[in-house]
């Protein structure tokens, strides 16, 4: 049975790879590396530093890959999700049925930990349910973006008690009116805090965290929202690309 | 000035561990155990080897501290809660003005991740505000037991753009009605799920999660409710104490 290690490296600090996730590399013989394209680069060469920075020997092969573009269809954004999700079952079914062994182990590099909006695990499921390769396959969680995010602010996510919600820039835009308890907004292709102006938050913004170019602002939401929105917007005019996760809240009391 | 690390090391599975946290136990000269008392021996004895087999040479020192307990005054929950944070603040503040030098480098094992219902930070804070002890400090951030749970039932926290809800047994409690999506539960000190009987639920629970005690159920709510009592009661009973989390959702599609 060929065997198939998930592995969470981590958000973009590379310290914050686990012991568990180096044993990981160490067992498998090829590691699979999706390349989305755009952040394509600098996101890239850190998985390959990961990779040659803890794994001994070399007795192992580095797979890139170009993970297909999803296209944004304006009518469904579920069916383009749909669609997506085939091409890349077909696309992990033939790297596994070409480059691991019978009794092989290979290994797919997550960034984040691969829980969190994050498809390889329901892909890997996709490919089992189309019958055509057999394998058994391992999750090892990592550090996420929310708690690089958190550590950097030194802020807990929750106040006593509270609960915390996850949730992406699509969504949060649909609930204008909401009342924001702790919420953190990942994938937000704009800067919908902006439409919580009227509510007394506090925002912990960061971008590109753990990297080199990491951003960090924080402050009363209404004070820092045209920092952030200049910030943001110069750093993604230099890179080309732009990471960005954010915590907001009322107030600690 | 003094440095405090408030190193997260995971929520039971040693190999969890981050590089960062393993640098930062070694940075440290004196690290700090909490004990809690219930659930003291297995979590205590998992912290003090996991100083062992990180910590290069023995030029460190471990201190044990009984972590005062928080009186449960049932007029008011954030009352309790607040005189807890003041006797808790008062040992920090002792601790450190007694076991950490003027440049020294002290640091706070934190089971999981510092940010996640956890109250350190808050704590330091509050020392800080107190103005007789200074310090600077960080947060390395660690695994929580959300993702422990995750990874173990290889299962993503939240379906297609979905948002997430993590939150407390006594929150969940209060909401007997509320849809949910996908909500993650801890402290919960009872079976706060059989309330949600009624939905069309699925549940992924665990216990004593990457601990060789660990115990995981799965399955629809109404299928394996009764298990989950059954086998939570029988290990509580034969511990003496249990750390149990879940992930409540409707079915994946
Ligand atoms: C597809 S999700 C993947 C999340 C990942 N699995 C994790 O655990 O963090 C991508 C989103 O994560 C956030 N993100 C990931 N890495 C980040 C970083 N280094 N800095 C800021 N945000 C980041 C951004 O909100 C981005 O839109
Ligand atoms: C005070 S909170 C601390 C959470 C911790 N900071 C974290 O990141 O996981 C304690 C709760 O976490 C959950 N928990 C912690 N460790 C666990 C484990 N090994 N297995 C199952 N649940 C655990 C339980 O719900 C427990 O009531």
């Amino acid at each position: 049975m060929k065997t198939i290690l998930v592995i969470g490296i981590g958000a973009g600090n590379p310290e914050h790879i686990t012991v568990q996730a180096i044993k990981a590399l160490n067992r498998a013989k090829v590691l699979f590396i999706l390349d989305k394209g755009y952040a394509s680069d600098d996101l890239v060469r850190l998985r390959r530093d990961l990779c040659e920075q803890h794994i001994q020997g070399d007795d192992y092969r580095l797979v890139q890959v170009r993970d297909p573009e999803r296209e944004d269809d304006p009518q469904s954004y579920r069916n383009g999700i749909e669609q997506w999700h085939e091409q890349r079952a077909a696309l992990f079914e033939q790297l596994i049925a070409d480059e691991v062994g019978e009794e092989g182990i290979g290994g797919f590099l997550v960034w984040g930990d691969p829980a969190l909006y994050d498809s390889t695990l329901r892909i890997l499921e996709r490919v089992l349910a189309r019958g055509r390769q057999a394998f058994d396959y391992e999750v090892i969680p990592g550090i996420t973006s929310i708690q690089a995010l958190a550590a950097r602010h030194r802020v807990p996510l929750n106040r006593i008690g509270e609960p915390i919600q996850i949730t992406t820039g699509r969504r949060l835009a649909r609930q204008p009116g909401a009342e924001l308890d702790n919420v953190v907004v990942m994938l937000d292709a704009r800067t919908t805090f902006e439409e919580f102006l009227d509510q007394d938050l506090h925002i912990y913004w960061g971008a590109y965290l753990g990297t080199p170019d990491e951003i960090l602002i924080a402050g009363p939401l209404r004070e820092v929202c045209e920092q952030i929105k200049r910030t943001r917007e110069a750093a993604r005019a230099e890179k080309g690309w732009i990471m960005d996760t954010y915590l907001l809240r009322r107030p600690l009391d």
